[in-house]
């Protein structure tokens, strides 16, 4: 039987999501939590990875099994043993053929800060903090010119090893609460450190230090902007995967 | 020179504000490293002791200095040392007969909840899980209860030693955003625990396992219901503190 839980987690204390050698990663203590409740090895297969400190409210991840106990038994069973920053929010049989990675049609992604000249304990965790003088209208210009499909290659970290570079953004808007901005981006697929990027290139639109047209550039010509920078992984959060239906 | 400091925390890895014995305070923190910053030894005064793992975003504390610089500038020499957890996002300079506690007008604290069956890790840290099932209806027409001259005594910790357990409330409300409730009382002053107890009352009313009329019995009274729990410390936040001007 295959399973598909949906996992939030707080990444500030995680090597990011994949097991890797030096650190403790979240699907290494998911795997491990299983194994101590069932005496099963199981092997998940993410939507994709979270880098280290990002944090997900909706990742998405499959097993097989071979016990015969309901789908849904295995959220509470992996609760009752797992860390307070990472828990099972749903879990569900899914067909043979579900894939969390290849059968995702849509990720959102939100991206936190803060507009003060201090940094605040009670958001810091969650959120970055931004400089006051941001041009909200700018902002919103610059959002809008990632909207559609485009290569991606300049907005996304130079080790990267993708077939293709071409991204479909779908929706990419920002919320303004008081002090705060939340940016939400959706589309068919994210390269590494991509929203990060993104992320960046807006906020150096909105602070004046690039233009619209340097992000047009970037999108055309595959070049990034010196000033495009890639944002702290903490105000980074995988909200939500889509799948066909 | 009289400096009131204004400083927002994260209390989680806190013993409180005080400084104690056992643990590290706020307090202790902020003192050791303005003594490490300048050379002085000072004593801070505060509004009111937040307990051990209770946040602040307007903390207010005063001190007195015999340095010769301008208070605002204590601000930048603190928060250059202060661990990310701590942090003054205001200094100036106040008169003489300025008194944190004393001087005391009115206090916002906020208490923040969160209804799911599963824990969640974004929200665990500043906000506690209820079960669902709460009647909105019930809880606003118990918070209206509070409102007012009343004496508290059957809403603070037994071993409370006060001059006298009358508060006033001038207002306290419930705003709820999707699956988020968060409590917002202001008062002319309270008692130990007050906040927690007086947030469990509501909520008992709020799932139907006590009533309008215990909530009025114990003001009466003085005697708290068994169901008048006392809130985990993790919710409470101490808001701001306004002073007389």
């Amino acid at each position: 039987m295959r399973v598909a839980l949906t996992i939030e987690y707080d990444g500030t204390n995680y090597c990011g999501w994949q097991v890797q050698p030096n650190g403790v990663t979240v699907q290494q203590v998911i795997e491990d939590c299983y194994f101590s409740a069932t005496g099963e090895r199981i092997k998940l297969v993410a939507s994709g990875r979270t880098d280290s400190g990002v944090h997900a409210k909706g990742q998405v991840a499959h097993f097989d099994t071979a016990l015969c106990q309901p789908a849904h038994s295995f959220m509470h069973v992996l609760n009752a043993i797992l860390p307070n920053d990472i828990k099972i929010v749903n879990a569900k049989q899914v067909a043979d053929d579900f894939n969390a990675r290849y059968s995702a049609k849509r990720k959102t992604y939100t991206y936190s800060c803060y507009c003060s000249g201090v940094e605040s304990p009670l958001l810091a965790r969650y959120a970055v903090r931004l400089n006051e003088g941001l041009d909200m209208v700018a902002v919103q210009n610059a959002t809008s010119c990632f909207v559609g499909e485009h290569d991606f290659s300049a907005f996304c970290a130079t080790n990267t090893a993708v077939k293709t570079t071409v991204r479909t953004i779908f929706d990419f808007s920002v919320q303004q609460m008081g002090n705060r901005l939340v940016f939400s981006i959706c589309g068919n697929g994210f390269l590494y450190n991509m929203v990060r990027i993104v992320v960046g290139a807006v906020l150096a639109v909105g602070y004046g230090k690039a233009t619209i047209g340097d992000v047009e550039t970037a999108l055309k010509t595959g070049k990034r902007h010196c000033l495009f920078k890639t944002m702290p992984p903490n105000g980074l959060c995988l909200d939500s995967v889509e799948y066909g239906c």
